[in-house]
């Protein structure tokens, strides 16, 4: 999946942030896909726990929980 | 933590494709937070594992690796 959601150069200053010299354009790549995964499993159950709760706006509690899943 | 590194405007997209009607600025707010603890975690032992492979550079394997972990 190549989405344009998350940018490049921020996965390259998290590494970075994280003691890495350097950082391969693949290895930017894979992290940016490795957390929209995540990013979007976060979402499917944030979305779930708001229309359990009978609500139609997703809020930070929604969020919170799927995050202890 | 409040970084600018991920915007919130691509949780919002996010959320909105998981299904989301509406979503609370907190709720981006929330994710993006999730989000980045996350790819901190994973750059973390991504860079770990580069070093022990004998490599300054982070390759996209460092990041699978860290990814299953």
């Amino acid at each position: 999946m190549t989405s344009r959601l998350l940018p490049l150069a921020a996965m390259e200053k998290i590494l970075k942030k994280a003691g890495a010299s350097r950082v391969s354009d693949k290895a930017k790549a894979a992290l940016k896909e490795v957390i929209e995964e995540k990013a979007n499993e976060l979402a499917l159950q944030a979305v779930k726990f708001s229309l359990h709760a009978g609500r139609k706006t997703i809020k930070a509690n929604d969020i919170k929980l799927a995050s202890k899943e």
